[in-house]
């Protein structure tokens, strides 16, 4: 009943209205987004929104990692609260959407709650984490990870300026003297985030809604092909020992082997470097990356095992190394969690399916510490990490909704 | 018989001695040569030359592309002469045989009919092309291609500092004031182009000459396939229009048309290049080259005619874009040369074999405007516009033999 309450008081035009003021800090000629994490741009987005909270008498908050928690109090705040939020940096050449939805959406459920006059059991909690995108401090996710680990991951590490980000976190925490510090860390019930897809599966089905299953794993590979440079107009083929005919053939035996008729398995080679790269020069050797991803570590371990054997064989007479650069394992969302997300969606009258993400999410880290999950909503071509990356009014309010009605219940 | 007694007179020794001196103008720390066309350091190798040849008695004239002729006169000075030589300007990294071969074993050949005390009835001369190799001036074989067709070729082309290949020519013509001044393209009677084979054949096969029927053809070509980017961890492969997976495809399909039981045809991709080349996106277009050369004009055509049809058709549901860079047709050289040269190794007791030549030179100019031929001996590995590039004293010597013979021969 709570659920229902609070969905119907989410207003669509505020949280639209809203999200393109946020997408005003930092916003860039082409419509796109550039707000980078702790930057002036990101300063500013954040008082923003500590100014809306404040005049909501929400608690404000903020830890070493500069995460933002905007709590609104429950009978009982020594109980964890729920939490649900996303991120407010966004890649360089970024969009509205990414990120800044989800803490929207979490600010615009608060305010649905008291718009409601709904009382919860336990506080409800909207976060912005720091630095998601690693567009600024490359090693991403800071402020989730962060809260997951308890420090501050690489605090040295630079931004293009040279600016440490122990540096630029202090700078703006002193730049909202009047926001309570707190130690990163503390117990929370569950976390919920709201994402725009940034795939093409929902907006495809016509669905307004995700239910989230979990992240999927990724495993990464760079494979170098070495060969034979030589005259392309004198060399026999006989002879020739081509390090991109090797690569052909190599890809095309991992593309046998990651075939998936389900389409679950994610497989692609991004990118191609060729040397010398010359068009009258047999090529000497070549590098290519392997993007590897499911949800399943069993697959994932198994299909990835077989990968050397299959390179070395078919660059044969050319030779190959392969290195494996990154590895993230799968995360699984609890039934709980999506159980309540999909009821939800079924009381607010929205249609859904369960997917899982093909991106990584803050989400991953903290399902370390609480039970967590994600709600996707449809984003037009699947298009994120770009200017017209777009999300609908109507979308946003649903997913905002899903949440709303997912937060009373979890909150109690 | 004049073919027997000047082979005979071929010095080994002094061809040897001549290839390692001229190897020294221009010479790099790790063995190889850059010798740029009318650089310093050609202009010191052309003195130390003609300085050898005035020694001789010969004749020595340059023409406005700076092309350096050494006459050995015959009988008849108003006969025709049968031209020998190549080219002395290097690639960058260039190697010692590349070019210089061809002249200094042209000017052997002189000296050994000097030592057998043989009067021919033609003159018989050595030449020396000028930017063969396009290192400095870009445009390739200025000076054959200026004999064949009476005028430079581009002369306001510049190098890289800027300086015109027409002010370059001044400098390396007045350099050597001594060198009487000719017009271009003079009557010859017969071209023959001494050469490293710049592939692995005579190597392989234990040849010591490769007798040259002609040159092949070449077709280049520029391929930029189009897909639709994405997110590697989101977009279904079924809905994904992944442009280097279709460029994989499209190479499958040319590597079909091109195949060639017989190991005539050549088709090299050398160059790739892959937009935005990152791991973790879908490519969004793809760029490869079509580098494919045969000696058969006919077989040129039947396949290049079938390349667009093939690519657009393997590419789908991605689109291609087929662009020819460079059209060059093969040629053939007549077999009374062809003949000469063959007879001339019977003579000499040199095992040889007939092949066409993979890669361009100054002959497929010359072959415009009289009989030309070229001579191949092995280098090492196939190995050719490298510091590497490597021919034996036995080997050079064997191509002059064969050289001297058949000049012998065509100055009657």
């Amino acid at each position: 009943m709570h659920a229902a309450a609070a969905q119907s008081a989410v207003d669509a035009k505020r949280l639209w209205d809203d999200l393109m003021t946020l997408a005003g800090f930092g916003a860039r000629d082409d419509g796109g987004v550039c707000r980078h994490a702790l930057s002036v741009e990101d300063m500013a987005a954040r008082a923003w929104l500590t100014d809306k909270a404040r005049e909501r008498g929400y608690r404000i908050a903020a830890d070493d990692a500069a995460n933002l928690f905007i709590t609104r109090p429950g009978r009982d705040d020594t109980l964890p609260p729920v939490l649900a939020g996303s991120h407010m940096d966004s890649q360089p050449a970024g969009g509205k959407f990414d990120g800044a939805y989800g803490v929207l959406a979490a600010f615009e459920a608060l305010r649905a709650l008291d718009n409601a006059g709904i009382e919860t059991a336990r506080p409800v909690a909207c976060v912005a984490w720091t630095n998601e995108e690693g567009g600024r401090f490359h090693v991403p996710c800071t402020g989730s990870r962060a809260f997951a680990t308890g420090a501050v991951p690489e605090p040295e590490q630079t931004d293009e300026n040279g600016v440490p980000l122990a540096e630029a976190l202090k700078t703006t925490l002193d730049a909202a003297p009047d926001v309570e510090r707190i130690a990163p860390g503390f117990p929370i019930h569950a976390y919920i985030e709201p994402h725009i897809e940034q795939g093409p599966v929902l907006e495809r089905e016509g669905l307004p809604v995700g239910v989230v299953t979990g992240i999927q794993g990724v495993r990464w590979f760079n494979v170098t092909v070495s060969g034979e440079p030589g005259h392309a107009g004198t060399v026999p083929h006989a002879v020739r020992r081509d390090a991109f005919q090797a690569a052909l053939r190599a890809i095309g035996a991992l593309n046998e082997l990651m075939h998936d008729p389900d389409d679950i398995v994610r497989f692609t080679v991004g990118h191609v470097s060729v040397v010398p790269n010359s068009p009258n020069t047999i090529p000497a050797s070549v590098t290519f990356s392997i993007d590897f991803r499911h949800p399943d570590a069993a697959v994932l371990d198994a299909r990835a095992s077989r990968i050397a054997g299959l390179v070395a064989e078919a660059v044969k007479p050319c030779t190959a190394v392969l290195t494996p650069t990154t590895v993230m394992q799968p995360v699984a969302f609890p039934d709980a969690v999506t159980q309540a997300i999909a009821a939800a969606a079924d009381t607010a009258g929205l249609a859904h399916k369960q997917l899982a993400s093909g991106a990584f999410h803050d989400a991953a880290h903290i399902a370390g510490v609480c039970p967590s999950g994600m709600i996707f909503i449809p984003c037009r071509g699947g298009l994120s990490h770009h200017p017209d990356e777009w999300a609908t009014a109507e979308h946003c309010s649903a997913g905002a909704r899903v949440l709303a009605g997912t937060l009373a219940t979890l909150a109690g």
